[in-house]
């Protein structure tokens, strides 16, 4: 097959692109390297199969030309830091729901049948159900970032339903695993290796996340275009499990082999839009037969020795 | 007040604006006439306290200029054509959606307390449940509009969220009264008019649809202003009724006093992401002491006797 993956160079688009050509397909692959790192990208380059578009998704031409030919459209790039959002207002519409649409079109134009699109756990803002399930009372945003992401979906679901496109929403936890730059791991990372006696942590450590392994994540994006029915759907990716960011912190010492003191900036939430307690019912993805290999705690250790043996800060 | 309002040439927008001034405040009006017609206008542009601004709303500058000092923005400006979305895939994205995020952006820049956004039953697609609540199941969505609207709505959350603003989502059902020029009812009295005998109607006329009296809607946006609570909120706007297609059918003839002979293009729905059945549940907008003074009926009939004194084709 040939595939379209945009955000390759990134986290979770790199390490879909390496499966892909592992599994024998074509990869066209898209980035602007805004955030992507190209050294993702080095067995990728070195494969025939592989092309590397480097371009900005915010121009239509460049998905347009590349999804030529395509059998799906993987869409993965897009602005993931949530936590900022409030200090560029319209970066998440134009990064993230504006692109999606640009990527939307250029399925409709060339024919692409699939189009899978990584949208976010933080669709739910503060759920009123835990573990919250795809068809979740309508939730308010709490985010631009999650704003962004379920403008995004909503046009996934309006193509698929007005073109004839099968359109696959993942909503994922928080990733971890090789390749992961960004986020609450590899910030403690960061400040215990510039200070390992102690470690600031935003909000009270008591909020309660869920993780996933990427290597599990894209094991179910691949069940899901294998087994996801014609008109497409939505699917939570996640663990059955959740742990308190101060648990986390425990793992992340221990790997690292240091016992800092901890600090809190108070509250509840670790900033404006953080939600104190993420939990996704996956029940629907582990119907389609996929079910994770690594628990939250696994992950994170492997994330904390990726990070020690490859610094990219 | 000095209040901004948006499509202030449209059926709803120029309707508010009549009864804003005529409560005393001052309006700041905008409309680029692409589908407003000037002569709504004809007894705000006399009035010393209204002020029109030409302009495309798309033009980030245009809500920015106009909301300056103003106490609440009514963010009425919209494509309401749910039907031909897939003539014009990115039509409802830019003038929904982007638009919606300038005027928030307007909102925030100036120091604009309230925000309220003229939402649409349909972004509940298919419901699950009906009548259908604000918080009903996470639904798909079937038209571009409703996608557009829904996408413009998770904006005004996180704008709520992420600045302090008070975000007032309204999700109406079809409008019907005075200054009604778009949508089945005009359809049938422009068809009855042409050839009295015969009327064609798109898809089976079981159709089941909730309609909504133009001036009990503006009076639950006024309550809604007053009442809604700091953060804001989401509120359904209909009527505790419903009506078949082939209902309305009966009443339009019955004002116009003809019986014409009907035929169907078939099939559950009139067009790709029409919704065999809308009926809100309007229990929290209720709650603030609102309540519609008009039946389905009268408005229809109120609507038909308009179109005949005020022929705008």
């Amino acid at each position: 097959m040939k595939y379209c993956v945009t955000g390759c160079a990134g986290f979770v688009g790199s390490t879909l692109t390496d499966r892909l050509l592992a599994d024998g397909h074509t990869v066209i692959g898209i980035d602007d390297f805004s955030t992507g790192h190209e050294v993702f990208l080095t067995a990728a380059l070195a494969n025939a199969r592989f092309t590397l578009v480097r371009g900005d998704l915010r121009d239509p031409a460049v998905s347009v030309d590349a999804a030529r030919g395509c059998d799906a459209i993987f869409h993965f790039a897009a602005n993931a830091d949530v936590r900022h959002g409030t200090d560029h207002p319209t970066l998440d519409l134009h990064q993230n729901t504006f692109v999606t649409v640009n990527v939307l079109e250029a399925a409709r134009l060339n024919g692409v049948r699939d189009v899978l699109f990584s949208s976010t756990g933080s669709v739910y803002g503060e759920a009123a159900v835990i573990p919250t399930p795809e068809d979740a009372p309508m939730p308010v945003q709490t985010s631009l970032y999650g704003a962004s992401k379920v403008a995004a979906e909503a046009f996934v679901q309006a193509y698929a339903e007005g073109f004839g496109i099968r359109g696959i929403v993942f909503r994922f936890v928080s990733l971890l695993g090789e390749r992961y730059t960004h986020g609450h791991v590899v910030d403690f990372y960061r400040q215990l290796r510039e200070h390992p006696e102690t470690l600031h942590i935003l909000g009270d450590g008591k909020q309660r996340k869920s993780y996933l392994y990427v290597g599990d994540c894209i094991e179910a994006i691949l069940v899901a275009l294998r087994a996801a029915p014609a008109k497409g759907g939505i699917y939570n990716l996640g663990t059955d499990e959740y742990c308190a960011v101060n648990d986390s912190v425990g793992w992340i010492g221990e790997t690292l082999g240091v016992t800092p003191e901890r600090t809190y900036s108070g509250g509840e939430r670790g900033w404006i839009g953080d939600n104190p307690f993420i939990f996704l019912d996956c029940t629907r993805i582990r119907a389609l037969g996929w079910r994770p290999s690594m628990t939250i705690r696994e992950a994170i250790v492997r994330t904390v020795e990726w990070l020690t043996e490859h610094d990219l800060a």
